[in-house]
């Protein structure tokens, strides 16, 4: 109940859909940080190439328990 | 043209997508009231589990109109 | 490196996904503006027709680069 | 002094002005909800046919007092 | 983990702590709504009498679960 | 359905009313843009003069209908 | 061109329109001070009693030069 | 009804709660400034000396009623 | 004078006071961060149980400075 | 008094200064709009090459008249 | 450490930088202000003459000791 | 393409100009961070000293790429 919490910001990217971009972020964040509790997406972007989507980029907050 | 509408603001989820989280929503909404009529996202966050994602949490406006 | 660049405002629809509306809108500006680079989603909306939603309506900032 | 409100979202419309579009959320509100105190405008928006003005759509948060 | 919930505004207000003035909304709010789960602080204002704060008043957002 | 919608962002100004400002900003679009849909004001200023106003500057965007 | 202008907020209220609300507290303002040059438009408030809007309350910030 | 106020803002701070640096900020506003009637928080900070919170430091609008 | 500070973002929670709940956070973070100068509040949430206030959730920015 | 002005949002960039960045937005701006008017800062941001800033990028809002 | 500070809004201008605006509207506060201790740029902008920038506006809030 | 980065809040200062702390604050994290990319300007503040600015402190954040 009492947990403290840190949050860090990345920005993560897909070329398919917004919860992709999220989920490879998580995936980069979760191999040196555990106890990942709840993200917040912040922003989200496309880079254009040629008239067509390349790829989103969605910034994200994500928060995981400190150990005590 | 001189419709009232009222707003309710209700937090919808899904394993699947931000697109499913609202719908959710919305489908619990039709249940009690009519007349919907638009919606907005206010905020988009997700849950973790064992360092993924486990579920999208949508927070929407819904506007309906107001009987006269 | 000294690019000028502009962006316009577009709200794009899709009754399937919130990436199909914005890939909507950008097809659209790709038929007058050329050099597109980025976009910035600032909204996003559904309209709600029966109880169900209907499309999604999500507007954006496109940038693109100015010629010299 | 200890009152507890709750404040409820409404957009109300007029063909004339931006007043009267919240006086006729208000009129409508008042049918249903006593102890209407205060009202804070939180959007003004208008709907345009023809290339003028058709009407005003304004939100606007609406305080009422609970009974205890 | 596939829960619906609804916020709801509230104001509540008490003569010591902001704190307390929250708890007042809370207590008003448990009278009628099941399932509480969650609260944001949303402003935080004073009403002053004689050059000395009288009583604090809070603007809160209430998160409940809705039955299905 | 699927409408693409470009907004613009002008600023209006008149010597009477808020909503006259708009209005004549509107008129000004209409001469030029087709299909104008919908509008929300942005900033509402106003210029002084001798101690009085002497004319509103409304800042609005407006959306409208592109060709396909 | 190189004037420094000082900006103060002022909430003036008025039972018929926004308008009146704003030329209330310019008008107020200008009994003391001089050179005021523009307004904005923070915040529209109205106070209700017997469920009808008693009076507007309209927050202004107003720049005025200051002398050199 | 129709009165005037003016908000200014101010810092106060104390050693024990964010409710005693409001207060201690009134204290010394009402000692120059007459009719204060209203707060509101906006932004809270606290100094951290030898990794302890070692004040508040909380930032107030104060309104009062300007006389006529 | 010219001293770096990073900044952080921590979530510290209480049973009893938004305080408390900061304390916790600041308290923790000392454990691996020295030279602790500054916190900014930027979200206060609490959690609900049967009804009543279970524990305060404060989401802080805290400011550290750099070794050169 | 009563003249309609439009907004564009453009980026310029520049390996110096802010103000430099912005002044190659405005050069480029008047090759093809007339009657300039003013500006308004959106967003500042840099681009790093080899750890040390390379250009500086500033997001403006231009307004100028447009012809009655 | 339990000091009160005073903040007041102040635009300042000049034709060559950001920061020399900002010491132009310092070095007028300074005239009648005592104990000056921060200032925080809130808005900046530039009015433009001839499709040149003719001079930047540079909008502050000054915060500064109040005698106890 | 489907780099993955991390932002992180810094604070530079500079007793010449709002350039110069971001580059103070750039030339810190390039001691440990690699793969700088870009910057945001998040807030400006200056403290002043004898009526007259004393140093700039510029809040940035700072993206950078993770390695995979």
């Amino acid at each position: 109940m009492e947990h403290i919490y840190k949050k860090i910001e990345l920005v993560g990217s897909s070329t398919t859909t917004i919860e992709d971009a999220v989920k490879n972020a998580l995936e980069r964040a979760a191999k040196t940080v555990h106890n990942l509790r709840w993200l917040e997406i912040v922003e989200t972007r496309g880079q254009i190439e040629d008239g067509k989507l390349a790829y989103w980029q969605v910034t994200i907050k994500v928060g995981f328990t400190l150990d005590a």
